[in-house]
């Protein structure tokens, strides 16, 4: 099999090296990458620089696509479906967004729209997740889903670092971006547990209507006295589904206890946990980022097309209404700037906001 | 689809209930039971107490069996996979014997033998592991695989409880068998990590070469003697293979700082934890046993063969020397009756099975 690789930076060079050492079992082949001109000397004949020489190459029927990013995407992954070519992605903004539109193609044009790596990265969750909804009812489901902010409550928890420190730590240590703010304040997160959402409940959801409150706020001083009360404090994204089709999806800072599975999870490692009808509390862990862990999962990807086993059975019957109808049901550690705090429920998100940090009670 | 079902027990009356749920949706039918005449009460005309009344039903594609013991099980199973019906099994004792033979018999008659219920219970592991071993070469595992021992050893640490007490609480909450020897000496965990061990190092394995020692001799002096140094008591298999193909897999009491993901599988929860070349430590937890995660995952085995996609490749072309030619590297702790240790490494099998007790350090 013939396949077009979009965008060779960090994953797609992991991509390239990993198809790379498939080849011989599976006869598969990068044909063509698409990137700017001035890879050319890394890539050679492999390049193109226009979209379209993958697009309309009819000998190319599976193509990856790791640009980042919105339009390009979602312009590559649109087309390449409708040509009736394997699209596989890691992009979690654009399959947050599109994901309904991308699958109804697949299905029109009898092709796989596979994207293992948009949530979770190296952590299998998406096909096991489809594969436990045969015989399981998601009731909720409980997310770390991102690394970078892990890894800052992590060192300051476990390093008394300042939140600053443990930042340009992360960054040093390629676990933040130059650029944070999608991290930090929980955009990252709410593509992520869009996906798992839309999946386990069978429906559309927009990020939009997804609450989210980052942890910018959080210092040393309540960090520490969240330690004295003997907990941990994660950035937790949780969804649950009501029998009315009423979803509650948040992403705040949670305060987990001693005995949680969470409990555990450190440093840039992401779990996603979820408890159903007839598994109760299945937990997934890994990395959730990365080059290898990432590309590792677009090639599990690409395994499942080459196998005829790739699919997706996504319906999207019930009209989930999220955010709207379902009030609150949580408490809340809120914080002054000592660490001093109340606990509270019935609490409005307006007077969450305003208090200097605080955090839920899982 | 016609099944056949051996065994009415717990598991079977599981399986009986999510079978039949399923039914509207992929069009199957429970066609036949086999048990004592005594169920005849609950199962009318569906009761056959003839094995060779399902083996020799042609209409009967697939059977799952769920009936406990061995001889009985492998003549149905090797029986049925010659017949060409798929088979589902639960039972860890035949499988960890008998794997080799039964994929053979599944190839060469070109049916499924699916297992996914024989390790971790309700956590989909073997799927999960089959899946990832076409990106990922495993290096080794660790499992917190036996849900009696977990739930006893977390009441002994979290409720000060003792080792008998705690013993009769799994009983009566129905998390210890009567005769619990089989979990407490570790018989149990062997066969799961033989079984793990055998897909993801592609080998074949005999449960006498793998060395296990039991949780009987722990008292309140030694687990709190951990629990002061900040750490937790688990009973861990762990397997791990070098470049020779010479296995080292270990069933023994082991103590785990606070930071590693197993220090908070707490109770009757099981978990596995691997590292491999590019997915570098994942972790399943989940319900290791009862009825309803078991017969979960028999059903999602079968929900694999209803969709086309079960499938199994396993390759025996290694042969692996387990526990023959790899010294054991590890560190252990060695516990008089008072709780009091020595710390040593380099240590021989007869040495730590003459201590009153002994943990591995991981």
């Amino acid at each position: 099999m013939k396949l077009g690789l979009f965008g060779y930076g960090t994953i797609g060079r992991g991509v390239f090296t990993l198809v790379n050492k498939l080849n011989k079992k599976y006869n598969c082949e990068i044909k063509k990458v698409f990137d700017l001109p001035f890879k050319k000397d890394e890539l050679k004949e492999l390049l193109v620089t226009d979209i379209n020489e993958i697009i309309n190459d009819d000998e190319i029927a599976t193509v990856v696509e790791v640009l980042g990013g919105h339009d390009l995407p979602y312009e590559v992954i649109s087309r390449c479906l409708a040509k009736g070519k394997n699209v596989i992605t890691a992009n979690k903004e654009v399959v947050s967004l599109h994901l309904q539109e991308f699958i109804s193609l697949a299905h029109e044009n009898d092709c796989s729209f596979c994207f293992e790596a948009s949530a979770g990265g190296g952590i299998p969750i998406i096909r096991t997740l489809i594969d436990n909804l045969k015989v399981n009812e998601v009731n909720d489901i409980y997310g770390i889903l991102n690394g970078t902010t892990n890894y800052i409550l992590t060192k300051m928890a476990d390093e008394d670092l300042s939140f600053e420190d443990a930042l340009d730590l992360a960054k040093k240590n390629g676990f933040a971006e130059a650029n944070p703010t999608a991290d930090l304040e929980g955009l990252d997160i709410v593509r992520k547990i869009n996906i798992l959402s839309s999946l386990a409940f069978s429906g559309v959801i927009n990020n939009d209507d997804i609450y989210h409150y980052g942890i910018t706020g959080v210092n040393k001083n309540i960090l520490n006295k969240i330690k004295e009360l003997g907990y941990s404090l994660k950035y937790v994204a949780s969804s649950y589904k009501n029998q009315d089709n009423d979803v509650l999806i948040r992403v705040e800072p949670t305060i987990v206890k001693a005995n949680h599975p969470f409990s555990s999870i450190k440093y840039e490692f992401n779990a996603i946990l979820y408890t159903g009808s007839t598994n109760d509390n299945l937990m997934f862990y890994g990395k959730g980022a990365g080059s290898i862990p990432t590309a590792t999962a677009i090639v599990a990807d690409l395994v499942s097309i080459l196998e005829n086993r790739a699919y997706i059975d996504f319906d999207v019957k019930n009209i989930l209404s999220v955010n709207k109808n379902i009030k609150n049901p949580y408490t809340y550690y809120i914080f002054d700037e000592n660490g001093n705090y109340e606990v509270k429920s019935n609490v409005s998100d307006e007077a969450l906001q305003n208090a200097k940090f605080y955090a839920r009670i899982l």
